[in-house]
C-alpha cells in the first residue's frame, strides 16, 4: 500500500464536498491548502464558463481527477432519451476542454411511472453505447459509477460493481468504472469485483457510512466518522492496479456543507493521512 | 400464476403493518377481514404470553405463515454471541408453540465499533449453524432474510439474495430464505437468485418502495402506492415453486400506523387483488 502520511500527492478534493464554493474558490482553496488534485462538478463548471474554467484550472496546476458527472440515460420516452445522450456528448466535450481524465456517469432512476428495471437497464446500456463513440473521439474514459442500491429508483439503477463490470465488458474500451466507498462497501462480492474491475478502475472516491443515517442522499459522513474499513478498500483498490487518486467527496447537508471550506478541506487532509 | 382476484385465501397481515393492535386485536382483526392467515411478530406474541397466544391462534383457525424475527447474531464479544443465540433458542420455541411455518431472521450489523464486514458474515453464519440443531429438533425451518443493503451497517449484513442462497447451501437441511419485495426489489440478479432459493422460499412479503423515501426504516409503502413490479416479482416466486402465502409487512411511521387498523387491512386486501 502506498504512503500517504508525508504527502498530499494523491488525495484529490471534490468539489461536492465544498459545496458552497465556486470553481475559483475551490481552486483558490486547494491552492491554500496545498491540494494538487480537483474533481469538479459540472454545474459550478457551467457557471465559471468552460473556456474561463480552462484557464483557472491551467493556471492553477491541478490534477482534474474527473468531471461529475453525466449520465442519468433512462427517460419516460425516447425524445427524452436523446435528449440524455445530446446533454451526455456537451458532458464529454467539458471533460476534454478542461482536461479531466475521465466522466463520471450514474444510471438513472426508473422513468417516471415505470416499474420495469430490466427495461431501464437496457435504457443505460443503450445510452452508454450511443455515447461512446464521441467520447472514444474526444479521448474521454467513461467511468461508470454504481451508487447505492436505495438509490436505484430515483437516481440510477446501476447498484452493483458487478453491473458496472458487466456493462464494461459488452462496451468494450473507453468505459470504465468509479468506485465510491460509500456506494459499495456493503457487498460481500466486492474484493472479487473490484479485481474483476483491475485496469478499468478510473476514478476512486471515498466518504463514509454514518451510524445512523438520517436522509438518503445528503447524510455522507467525512471518512473516519463511519463505518467503512476504508484503509481496507484502499488495498483492494490499489491491489487491481488503480495508482490514481482518492477523491474525498462529501454530500452532507446538515454538517460539512454548513462549515468553513478551508476548515472541511483541512479535516479531508488530516483524514487523507490517517484513515484513507 | 395463482387467481388472487376472488378470495383471501393467500393473503397474510403481518402484525407489524398493524403496529398499534395487540396480538388479541390483531386476531380479532384478522377475522372480521376474513383474513387466514397471520405473521406476527415476537414482542406481541411475549407480551400476549406463549400460552395464551397458543390457545387464542389454535381457536381463530389462522395460519402463521412466519414468527418474525430472530437472528441478530453478530455481537462485539462472545459473551454477547452465546446470548443471542440463546434468544434464537427461545424463538425457535415460541415459534414451534404457536404453530408458525418458519422463524424468519435477519443477520445483525457490524458490532459496535468494528469495521470488520467480512467478520459479521462469518459470525452469522456461526451463529445460524449453532442454532440449527435446536431448529431442526424442533421442526421449524429458519428462513434468513436478507435486508436492503442500506441496513448492512446496524440491521442486518446479508444483504442480498445470492448471500442467503449461499448460507442455505453451506448449511443444509432446515434452511431456507424469506424474501421481502422491499429489500431485494433492485438487484439485477434476483431473478436467478429466485431460482435458484427455488423450495427453499420459506416466507413472502411485501410493501412498496416510495419515492421519495424518507426514512431508512419506518417509510415503506402500501403495495401498489410505489414503484416495485410486485407482480412481476410473484411470478419470479411462484415460478421458483413457491406456494405459500403473501404477507403484507408495512414499516409505516408518518402514514399507515397512524391509521385505523382496520382501515389498514381493507387496503391490504384491495392492493393484493389489484396489484400484489
Amino acid at each position: 500500500m502506498r504512503d500517504f502520511s508525508n504527502d498530499r500527492e494523491w488525495l484529490a478534493i471534490n468539489t461536492a464536498t465544498i459545496k458552497s464554493c465556486s470553481l475559483e474558490q475551490a481552486i483558490a482553496g486547494c491552492a491554500r491548502a496545498g491540494i494538487t488534485a480537483i474533481a469538479p462538478w459540472r454545474d459550478i463548471v457551467q457557471q465559471c464558463g468552460i473556456e474561463r474554467a480552462q484557464k483557472l484550472i491551467r493556471a492553477s496546476g491541478l490534477t482534474v481527477t474527473c468531471l461529475c458527472r453525466g449520465g442519468l440515460f433512462t427517460a419516460a420516452d425516447e425524445a427524452g432519451r436523446r435528449a440524455a445522450i445530446e446533454d451526455n456528448r456537451r458532458a464529454v466535450d467539458e471533460a476534454a476542454a478542461i482536461g479531466a481524465q475521465c466522466l463520471v456517469l450514474i444510471a438513472g432512476g426508473l422513468p417516471p411511472g415505470s416499474k420495469d428495471l430490466a427495461g431501464a437497464h437496457a435504457q443505460v446500456r443503450d445510452g452508454l453505447a450511443a455515447l461512446l463513440p464521441h467520447a472514444r473521439a474526444a479521448g474521454v474514459p467513461l467511468a461508470i459509477e454504481p451508487l447505492h442500491p436505495m438509490t436505484a429508483a430515483d437516481r440510477a439503477c446501476v447498484n452493483t460493481l458487478a453491473h458496472a463490470n458487466d456493462l464494461c465488458d459488452a462496451l468494450g474500451e473507453g468505459v470504465g468504472v468509479a468506485i465510491d466507498a460509500y456506494h459499495v462497501w456493503w457487498d460481500p462480492d466486492l474484493p472479487r469485483q473490484v479485481a474483476r474491475s483491475g485496469t478499468r478502475i478510473l476514478s476512486y472516491h471515498v466518504c463514509d457510512w454514518l451510524v445512523p443515517t438520517r436522509d438518503l442522499v445528503f447524510d455522507r459522513g467525512m471518512p473516519g466518522d463511519g463505518i467503512i474499513d476504508l484503509r481496507g478498500m484502499r488495498g483492494l483498490v490499489e491491489d487491481a492496479g488503480y495508482r490514481g487518486h482518492c477523491d474525498v467527496e462529501i454530500f452532507s447537508a446538515q454538517n460539512w456543507w454548513k462549515r468553513d471550506p478551508d476548515e472541511v478541506v483541512r479535516i479531508c487532509i488530516e483524514r487523507h493521512q490517517t484513515v484513507v
